[in-house]
């Protein structure tokens, strides 16, 4: 391989993302200067955040100008390095982006040991996507064993290590998730008490009351990923002094699914008089619990006692489509790109 | 006078309440029973909350059945008493209702000293309305020196204490009020830093606009007592881990004004990117800290740091008036029926 290959930002979306918006490059594969060295991808993960980051509105972090790479977390192998703490041959997990080599000056990168665990999971259950379940339902929701948690997006990257660690604190564990497949997984291999395919309900009443049948006690957490039908479905069946940990809202990143959404006269009523908490966060503030959230599920991870689902698309090509199918919910687990071999 | 006079629930209100849905009747005096007493009414408390409990709805409290008293906060002197602990002439304030005299068991009855303040402030600054406006700011809000503050219904009977309060605190305070009078008093009296005119400004985005002006910071805490257009004034104003207190909706109470409401998944998208909290209360969750709020605000009232105002009507027959009056923001201060003279 001669060139590296990198998808790119082509123009920012009308609503919906479409693969007009991302186009794929051809350029000499980049030096490293001083102080830098070469990353060869491995691993590239598709998170729904970097929708948001298509759009130029304003935001926490800097939107993907047009013409630039798209951003997102990688595991690769340093191929050639001139930065004293790296050398060829390591794998090492940082945002080099959607592309087959990057150069980097370490900040923001982190070493991995493959004999702990694959290397792909430190993009996953123990990389960004884990650390946000994990700091979601304890700092956030501050979930107490024996309380009931709604998680959406279920069996999602966050989604479906909350709702195994929900069930390890000992709490009654409800997911809600597209389509009958993602609920057996949901049960069956995450243990969660109760799964209920949205898609199945007409409309978010209906799926309330499917709620109110598994959870004729309430909801005491909400472990908000998506927005849309789910919020609708969920929000009326919580509980007095209920938190809401306010994760994402895929359903909405488009633009779309806004008729679903509750008047926020109706909302602000229900915050107001069951005294509800509505938190909402994103990771990079909470980066720093990183060694606490390691040691506690690293072992859970090595031991099988948390499983693993990964959604895997081969070459850096193909990530553009995996985007758009997993914004669309056609994932079934932790998305991947495999962009190289393993070392 | 030989027979109490009590308002009663004559009917639910659709929407906006009405005189219609509210009636004056005469009754004998009760005969306090066994271990009761009998209070006559000197001072009545109208307060916004009331207006939930003329709803059949599903709330905190139970609702006002048609035909009973309504409920209502008072302070009044003791006439006659089979109760060991409360004796003929003492001054008590408790939920006796708007109603002239009322039997009571002595339960969430609390006696009074004239001696250390006005008695009519156990229903505002020193009562309900003041404990709300201090745990709102300190336990809710975990406002800080420094920060910047937005107080909506900034001269109510809580609003006036938040500012007074977050002032004291070393923050910058900006109140909403309805008016010219309401601002100017606001910043003379009361100590804001600014206080805008909601009236003045056609629109949310214009109010926004102002308050961008008098707040280029951006504002860290709202202290939210009224929906509307307030609050889409603010939220799109508010700092990243900033916190709304939602304490109330006023202006959403009667189903009016639900067009000046965000669209829902533009206030998650805020709420997500911001990491703000927004936590719904009820006072009656916190009254255990009212000896603390007591212990530190009474000491201000007494010296005159802390301004009271009251908006008084004579005559228990004039409440429900004064009380559609108070919900339309008519009201300036604290709202407070005289029902009976000082002892």
């Amino acid at each position: 391989m001669t060139t590296a290959r990198s998808i790119r930002l082509a123009a920012r979306p009308k609503g919906l993302a479409t693969l007009k918006d991302l186009s794929l490059t051809e350029d000499p594969i980049p030096v490293p200067g001083p102080g830098q060295f070469l990353v060869r991808v491995i691993w590239l993960s598709l998170d729904p955040y970097m929708r948001g980051r298509m759009d130029d509105a304003k935001s926490y972090a800097k939107p993907v100008d047009i013409g630039d790479i798209m951003q997102g977390g990688c595991v690769g192998e340093v191929l050639a390095s001139h930065h004293p703490h790296y050398t060829p041959g390591e794998i090492v997990t940082g945002a080099f982006g959607w592309t087959t080599h990057a150069v980097s000056d370490g900040e923001g990168v982190r070493k991995l040991d493959p004999r702990l665990a694959p290397v792909s999971t430190a993009l996953g259950v123990l990389g960004m996507p884990g650390i946000t379940a994990w700091v979601g339902l304890n700092d956030i929701a501050a979930a107490q064993p024996g309380e009931t948690i709604v998680v959406s997006a279920a069996t999602g990257a966050v989604g479906g290590l909350v709702g195994q660690l929900a069930k390890a604190k000992g709490m009654t564990v409800i997911g809600l998730a597209g389509g009958p497949d993602k609920c057996a997984y949901a049960c069956e291999a995450l243990g969660y008490d109760h799964c209920l395919d949205h898609r199945a309900a007409p409309d978010a009443r209906t799926l309330g009351a499917r709620i109110a049948e598994v959870a004729p006690q309430g909801v005491d957490v909400y472990f908000e990923n998506v927005g849309g039908k789910s919020l609708s479905a969920v929000l009326p069946r919580m509980n007095v002094h209920g938190r809401v940990a306010l994760c994402g809202m895929i359903a909405w990143y488009g633009g779309q699914n806004l008729e679903e959404a509750l008047p926020l006269p109706l909302v602000w009523r229900t915050v107001l008089t069951r005294r509800l908490g509505v938190q909402g966060f994103i990771i990079f503030d909470h980066f720093h619990r990183f060694p606490e959230f390691l040691k506690e599920v690293g072992p859970m991870v090595a031991d099988g006692r948390i499983v693993v689902r990964e959604d895997v698309t081969e070459g850096i090509e193909n990530a553009p489509a995996a985007f758009l199918r997993m914004l669309g919910g056609g994932n079934f687990g932790k998305t991947l790109v495999r962009v190289g071999p393993d070392p």
